[in-house]
């Protein structure tokens, strides 16, 4: 419970991946100012976290593009909408008030009160993927980490980066390029091969590594050692199953990211394979008012792909905009054409 | 009927607009070529024709385009599929045949037998709209036309041009910097004031207006004069409700150009105000092997805007693709991954 006063809004939308950023643009053309919350700690949602560099090709109009890329398109996009943004938060709770609005908590202890929302959240929210070591625990955050937010803060350590993908290559590296680098830096890999999308990267990696600026370890890690409530070592299988120890201050644990649905199954609503069922004309859940975009919902046909997901957010904000201003029905506007949309897109001529 | 060998195809898709060109991208996606007819002599249907200079907003990843610009994108990333266009010619017959095929046949005498079809005629054929006058057909095309194709064809003669909006201007610009121009140029018009959405062009041919290099006529035609076969001038009511008449060599009608549903209308198929009603799911009409997508289907919740129509058009490439390959279920696949489209697209990395 947060003793700080909800935030009320007439739109919150779960999800900032590309569904969740079309909901505010089409919202935003419906006159709507949108709420928007990720636990990621930046917009983009799958695009940005699983490809940001690949390229995509489905994207009408555009004939090839990265996720981040279209990421930044889509928040160029929104940008005369202006939402508010809460990254880096979860939500935790949803429940229906008495004045049909919906209390939605966050991770972060914000409470918003929000007439309509819009569940847009993908797979699910995502979090690093956990070292399942017993008593791990008890060294977070001091000396063990799920992220890596300021290489500086391991100048002089002996760090070690679990994990052989683009993640702990990008890791490895942004330490290795600090003004203050670790003392000595280590890779703990279960096998010998490094994977990575990014040639460019696993070749700085590779090459730091047979110039010994980086320890390869290859090994699979078994238990913790500690003295004195301090971690001392990770104890290893080699590729051999022989035990090793591998001495360390820090301990960063870089194994990907993965989605977890979270709490959204358990809110109450209808769903079909862990998708929210919608109905296909506005995307609207089981209940009234809450509308769910993109991977996570299902309707009959449904094809689970960027562009259909651009589709759903557009009927779900018409469906809102009827719902929030019953009273005042517009007919369907262009932006090509209507003064009103222009102006709600900044663009209103001179 | 044509001596003409028909084209067989498992795809043919009517209309070269957004939601056509996207319809051949996606049944491209499927592994299913295409081949495409449109009325017009170019791509783009109504994007090109009624605002290729407009900008538009509301395309995903496009934060703004033009109508051409938009054209030219599709375009390019329909070029790996290389459907064979069909242009300049609309569709006038569509009946099924005993193998459950669809003949169809064209205005330009070409006859298909297509497995599936696919609608995408948006607000119809666009057709330019006639001047009504008695027995103006006789002096067509020699003294009368209803477009404009080469400007240095009117050299030295008297040309009136009749309209007063942005097609009409374009022509009377497009005459006037002809490196060699009508002797005398007349705009006729039914009011004093001429519109336009690009201030540009309006500012241009005021000042020609100004400068006597353009005559602005103002009156309403009412019949035609002519001698010896050969139609001398146009007779009108100018203002006041005066007769006058105004000496011609040639009158090119730039009236705009409006849609014509034309014969999808006579095809026994279930429609609603004008529209064709779809299976949301897969957008197919009520006759199986044939589907609608864009502005002219219709379905819960339908809205007209080009992004659905794109959405549209994907589901139906999947609908059409099981119709296709009964056997042969593909699970959906990404752009971004997937070695098969990608071959497809032409991008297989090497």
């Amino acid at each position: 419970m947060s003793d700080i006063a909800p935030i009320e809004t007439d739109a919150l939308v779960i999800g900032a991946g590309p569904a969740g950023l079309w909901q505010v643009f089409q919202l935003g053309l419906q006159g709507i100012a949108a709420q928007v919350i990720d636990a990621l700690p930046h917009l983009g949602g799958q695009l940005a976290e699983l490809y940001p560099d690949k390229p995509i090709y489905d994207i009408p109009g555009l004939p090839v593009c990265t996720g981040r890329e279209l990421v930044q398109r889509l928040q160029q996009q929104v940008r005369p909408f202006a939402p508010t943004l809460h990254l880096g938060q979860s939500v935790t709770t949803l429940q229906r008030e008495a004045d049909q609005r919906w209390r939605v908590g966050s991770s972060a202890g914000t409470t918003f009160l929000a007439r309509t929302v819009f569940i847009a959240a993908g797979v699910g929210a995502f979090q690093p993927k956990r070292l399942k070591l017993e008593g791990i625990e008890a060294f977070e955050p001091a000396q063990v980490q799920h992220r890596l937010d300021d290489p500086a803060a391991f100048a002089g350590r002996h760090v070690v980066v679990h994990g052989g993908d683009d993640l702990a290559i990008d890791w490895a590296l942004r330490l290795l390029d600090s003004p203050a680098p670790p003392a000595r830096l280590s890779l703990l890999h279960r096998r010998e091969v490094l994977g990575s999308d990014d040639p460019a990267a696993l070749e700085r990696v590779q090459a730091a590594i047979a110039a010994g600026r980086i320890a390869l370890v290859v090994g699979q890690p078994t238990g913790l050692r500690a003295q004195a409530g301090r971690l001392q070592a990770l104890e290893l299988l080699d590729p051999q199953g022989q035990p090793q120890t591998l001495a360390l201050d820090h301990l960063l644990v870089a194994l990907g990211l993965s989605p977890r649905l979270g709490p959204v199954a358990d809110w109450g609503l209808a769903m079909e394979r862990k998708q929210l069922v919608v109905q296909p004309e506005s995307c609207e859940t089981s209940e009234a008012g809450l509308f769910a975009v993109g991977d996570i919902n299902t309707y009959p046909g449904k094809k689970k792909l960027i562009l259909c997901g651009f589709h759903e957010a557009t009927l779900a904000a018409f469906a809102a905009a009827a719902q929030l201003r019953p009273d005042e029905r517009l007919p369907l506007q262009y932006t090509t054409t209507s003064p009103r949309l222009k102006r709600l897109l900044g663009v209103a001529p001179g």
